[in-house]
């Protein structure tokens, strides 16, 4: 009998939580598993043996039901780095007493980018001790910009929230007879994966987002400013999305003082708008889709709450079955009709490193999607939950705050 | 027979196109109407005489579902204010002679305050003139700032995707184990009944929104600080939902500068959100629901629909009756069960006037709402309708573009 551990890292999505429900599930079934912990703050609980019993928290499958359609991370979260062991191993001494104290054979630990560097750097730090602990990936982040991977957990049902609101924004924005533009500043600080996706609209006919910009091609005002004027002449209403991270010329986002002299930032969308209405002079409104496009599991996508179940469940079998150091990743067998099937890959082979959006998805001009691309990102986005209901409102699973902190 | 026209003004909302609905499918009921007429860009349509024949466009019962799920105006709108008929009449006989020309015995006009100032001006020519037209208006907006009405159509369901949201984003800003402060900016310019509904989430045992501001509570820098110190010692994560309309010392909202020089606004969040910065210090985001809050029929309230749907059919009979100047109102006879029956008012009480939260619902302090105030918010945010899809994407009903302009 030994007992695991799971734990949640990094910024949250509509998906993660349904990766933990994964893992939960996978792990009772088998009789060789005793207690699930959970980390609070991710790796920060297992470093300050901060460990709630999960088994005594999730009783029904109703409350997995629940927790599935739960944004953001259950257990908490954390941004935190881990040295190089070679040159700092206190902390993963703290990391290796808790685990032993609490008899902990497997370590799943649910995260993006930086997490992987955690899955790697554990592994092989046990592996070079001879300690028999097995450390497990589960990759999400709605960036989609995780390597090796189709795509991350996360991501669908934040392309189908964007991809439902701008089709929402563009109703909104066409009621006047005067001409408008309308710009939509969606998540990607290197990656434009999540913007590129609005452009699934394309398949529903709508001419909107007339203009999609990403990190990934050039970007001059000048340019856009062309643009703009060239949709003008087509649409009453043109609607633009834009990548956060896209290069401006001087960086844009490096803090604008208010009228009471307070510094903020400037996104890229404000700085937009100010071209416009400084340029062209027309109406013109600047919307960002904030946190609400990683947590609106109101309008999650049922594919990707499935798959993020499942890429949990198949981490608890990779670690029974031996592995270490792995990260679980989907790879599509088939676009139609769609097909995934769920792999383990070398976490030194994803960690730190970004998959970008492939040039041969940006069109020519470097301001929209081409419709081949439509075929990647339409399945992930497909299917509803049916949602559990409270007053009129999604109701969340809650564990209670005094157990977290 | 006669013909009639319907139209519609003001903002977008989730309900507009289902009090169209409402107009469209009780004017099928009755013989003594033919054509149905939709006038594009709301009553300057009228003057330009440039109408739609609704018929040879909603065809079955699957698109006036459509329709009714399909946000914003499916006709356009406009922000027209027709001026004195005793000092300016040209664009009076305009409208007449549209009216006359196309044989339409009553005008049904969906929309705000102005567009019942439109609905008091017109009923009023005509009877000068003795013109038998009878006006009719159908209120919409999600601001719910209507007198005499219990509510308005289109608010419920910006209200529910307004506590839907505020309650992700609570869960999205308690992932980290260090304190931080939320600001939501919810629309409302004068009044603060969108942002008051959103403490329905104390119902469903939420501790947040932990401070609402509202434009009709007295606000001050120094107060809203000391709340939020005092919130911050009690919740790691302090959600403040503010109205767009609050009062600030020097008018935050007259425009900022960026580094490109462009001027552009500064909302209510971000200048809220430079306070905490500056003064406390600590992790501090803010977030502007925008045209979202308006226009995301993905999570409409079947309340609201079905009701907006029942307005605008009451409205038809109310003009077959013989009434015109008329504004049709809610009146609510009973919370529990809710209970709703539609009646009229007369359109020169409720032009250009505005309803305010009462003082009752806006607690001591003046930054929070009452219990109390529940019972009327929560009824308003019930039930969901059936969504159609169309590749994982909320499906709207089009009117082609070229018929509308």
């Amino acid at each position: 009998m030994m007992n695991i551990a799971v734990a949640q890292s990094g910024g949250p999505t509509c998906a993660i939580n349904a990766s933990l429900v994964g893992v939960f599930r996978e792990a009772l079934k088998n009789p060789t598993i005793d207690a699930i912990f959970g980390s609070v703050n991710g790796i920060e609980g297992i470093i300050g043996n901060h460990l709630v019993d999960l088994k005594s928290m999730i009783l029904t499958n109703d409350d997995m039901e629940l927790l599935r359609q739960t944004p953001s991370t259950v257990l908490g979260s954390c941004r935190y780095k881990l040295p190089d062991h070679h040159s700092d191993e206190t902390v993963y001494k703290k990391i290796a007493n808790t685990l032993k104290q609490r008899n902990i054979g497997a370590f799943f630990y649910i995260g993006g980018n930086d997490s992987m560097d955690t899955v790697n750097k554990l592994s092989e730090y046990f592996r070079s001790i001879e300690l028999d602990i097995k450390v497990i990936g589960i990759p999400k982040t709605i960036d989609n910009d995780l390597c090796i991977t189709d795509h991350t957990p996360g991501f669908g049902s934040a392309a189908k929230y964007v991809a439902a609101t701008m089709r929402e924004i563009t109703r909104d924005s066409t009621v006047y007879s005067i001409p408008s533009v309308t710009i939509v500043e969606i998540m990607g600080r290197h990656a434009g994966w999540l913007t590129a996706s609005s452009a699934v609209l394309h398949a529903m006919g709508e001419t909107a987002p007339h203009l999609v910009y990403v990190p990934e091609a050039e970007f001059s005002p000048e340019s856009f400013l062309r643009d703009v004027r060239q949709e003008m002449s087509k649409h009453k209403a043109v609607i633009v999305a834009v990548s956060e991270g896209i290069e401006v010329p001087e960086g844009v986002q490096s803090g604008c003082v208010d009228n009471f002299g307070h510094k903020y930032l400037s996104g890229i969308g404000k700085y937009l708008e100010g071209l416009v209405r400084g340029e062209i002079g027309c109406k013109v409104r600047s919307i960002e889709l904030n946190v609400m496009q990683r947590c609106s599991s109101h309008l999650c996508s049922k594919t990707d709450i499935d798959e993020s179940e499942a890429i949990g469940a198949a981490g608890v079998r990779c670690a029974l079955a031996g592995e270490t150091g792995k990260v679980m990743v989907f790879r599509r067998a088939a676009d139609v009709p769609y097909t995934i099937v769920i792999e383990t890959a070398d976490s030194a082979d994803i960690a730190n490193l970004e998959k970008f959006l492939p040039e041969k998805y940006i069109n020519a001009a470097g301001n929209n999607i081409r419709d081949h691309a439509l075929s990647y990102f339409l399945p992930l986005i497909q299917g509803e939950l049916n949602l559990v209901m409270e007053h009129g409102v999604p109701k969340h699973f809650a564990i209670h705050e005094s157990l977290l902190k």
